[in-house]
């Protein structure tokens, strides 16, 4: 699915935005914030209508007119998972079982969206010390990893390790490993509903991983496999048919 | 994990226990509640401890004393699916991330608890027709279906059909076939941080389906594959340690 | 992966087309052979390159030269899969590990190719009295299920039943209702290697099933998932790289 | 399913055997064989009756009777994977199709049999430094896992590093870190027609890997988990069952 008029996949980026504001190492590293980073790089691949929305602006700029014209969202949050309201969140769950998809980049691990949509805990280990990652492939097949090579490095992130409390994912893209000693499921997609879901581990507020081009590459990736498919005459999947008349002649018996 | 004096598996049977006071049809199939005739078979499994609870009693009946001492809790819901209390789906949804084996009956598929696990709608079609319904096994060397042959078949049941909006189970057990035309995926096994969920279709108010001895058979093989393993120092999996010193040695460099 | 000049997927339409010369009744409903009805129709479709490929043909027509030139092999076997000889077996699975897609049709379930790619017996029930077939929709959001309702239905079919001896698929598609009473898994995604395989259940030699639209929309849009990305510098699967250099140092101790 | 007059499971330990006789290096650390080895800790275990199977005994001491008379068989090959006659392994395939569980050990990734049941190339990188590896738990609810704690730590092992060439497991229990900068999914579970299949990576020939109190307790666990269930009344999976006769009465029209 996508822009009806253009074939445009419609991207909405959305930042918590916090960290910009109050942090000028943030605001050093990601001055248009990190939404302007990701939202930046997006707007410069062919066939894509780029838009942002951040938390603070009226219902997280997460309209109604605004979620049913976009057709991925991405969603960085990290300090302020709780001030995103119950009500959005709701909104947000529906409109990926019918189909929005969702790239939930590295501290959204535990945003109550992704909390919400793994039905888990989403919890995990965690080390700030800038070591190094490597990310090795254990999908090559898989068209989020189309241009890469058998592994990519980040040579500071933070440490995000196992045990990490998610369903175990449809397929298994990324298995990162850390000099600090540690292993991590780094990129897992999740089919709900009619909706496709990535967790992507790479990212951090005062690192410069939103501008590496194997990172980007990835998240462009998974935006395009995100995008819905248009079933015909698909019902919303939260409704609850009573059909009372079978398909086929039934003779109760008995 | 079980009782660490008896070795039993401790089973506490939920019921919502409502149609069973205001509706005489359910009282003549299930005069002792349909926990009560559940618990009564559960009962006479050797390595069994079974209690029961309901929603009309203090906190649904699952206290957290209740909820430590249960090592598979079974969950029956229909009506009042809304008058169960946030506050004991999150400890219940707590203690199966944390081991707790749970299984899910019928009308249970749109209770608080397992949405919340799943993180999907789990909705679907449904009719009431008695039609007869076939459970085909797809899961042959599965213990959920010890005992069993190919197929079973509940001569009158509640159509519930596709698309069922589930994740897609870790074990797809069995499939049914209705005289009506449609299928479901009618047994289904999930892992959720370290408890085993099933969610297993049969059952229903005014049929005698939970005296049926295949559709018993497969809830008390379900309750000894949900029954927690022990695990040495493993911590609460909504954990979310900051391990400041990494296990290896890390020089930083760059 | 396509075609590096022009961008098209090369489908290769591979049929074992023996039924067509010696049972007038096949060659009446498929006069060009099946793979001729099914390149006919893929030939229509914008940014295809189809060729065909049959079993009487030199190395069953599947030279090295023909398998690097194709991006997406279908696959028609029924009464000779132990004609196809094993040194053209062994080189189909190396091109699907390595990336080629693979769209298994109806009775290809017992081809050498797809028992090998399964590691299973692939065995089915069966029974071939016309009777009707109803094929539900499980993964709505799939990209093979595009332009589809929530079923579509054959309404002559053989019948293919449970339990069919498969791992479980990566994605479950579609689901199908036979009137005989029996159900059957009949879309079915998997990932091997670098590849993507899709099981088809629809198919038959006497019955003009691949002219039904749902039929060929399906067969269109698992040929398009099916086909290849490129990853930059990707080993072989089957190479055992023996990396003696470790990508950290490491110092051995005790 | 396990000896049906003492209930007993039937473990049959295979070994390749040649390492043994040709190099002192092996025989001074497994001076009765690694089959000796497993199958004397094996032994020590309630409910196990333990036999050891070597490639040079007759049919590699793999013949109908032990076969027929085996619940769970552990796999130990090397150097000489092709000298295992495809005959036996058709019949160890079949059996595992049939509910004997299966446990392939480290270097059995390409053994013939495992290569079978996967139907990928079961290829990966390897070094071979004595570097430190470190198991990580990604199924703390795991039967595998029981009495383990978060990781455990093997101070000299062989690496084998993604990209590893299988399906996706069923369950991943374990994924390993290496000093040398890999990773590896090195505790995998598969079910295959009715049986369990695990592969557990920790290993070698000449470093005491076999000894390690928490490498001896995950091939229990398995050995337990792996065991097969008695299913009622289930044909041989590879059987094709023409049913002729509907289970439902259907009157074909148009």
């Amino acid at each position: 699915m996508s822009d009806p008029t253009t074939g445009n996949i419609r991207v909405t980026v959305w930042n918590e935005g916090r960290h910009e504001k109050t942090d000028p190492q943030v605001a050093a590293v990601y001055p248009g914030g990190i939404h302007g980073a990701l939202a930046n790089h997006l707007r410069a691949q062919p066939g894509f209508a780029v838009r942002t929305a951040t938390l603070d602006e009226p219902q997280h700029g997460l309209t109604d007119d605004v979620l049913n014209n976009t057709d991925v969202l991405t969603w960085w949050g990290h300090l302020a998972h709780g001030d995103v309201s119950d009500a959005v969140v709701d909104k947000v769950q529906l409109r990926v079982l019918n189909g929005m998809g969702l790239i939930v980049l590295h501290s959204g691990h535990h945003s109550k969206i992704f909390r919400r949509l793994m039905g888990t805990s989403c919890s995990l280990q965690w080390r700030e010390i800038g070591e190094k990652e490597r990310l090795w492939v254990t999908a090559p097949g898989h068209p989020i990893v189309e241009g890469l090579g058998e592994y990519f490095e980040i040579p500071h992130a933070e440490m995000y390790g196992e045990f990490f409390d998610i369903p175990q994912p449809d397929v298994q893209v990324f298995i990162s490993w850390y000099q600090g000693g540690n292993v991590f499921r780094s990129g897992c997609c999740f089919h709900r509903g009619r909706g496709n879901i990535f967790y992507f581990e790479p990212g951090h507020e005062t690192l410069p991983i939103f501008y590496q081009p194997e990172v980007l590459r990835v998240i462009v990736n998974a935006v395009r496999w995100a995008a819905p498919v248009a079933v015909a005459n698909f019902r919303n999947v939260q409704d609850t048919p009573h059909t009372a008349r079978p398909l086929e002649p039934v003779a109760i018996e008995g």
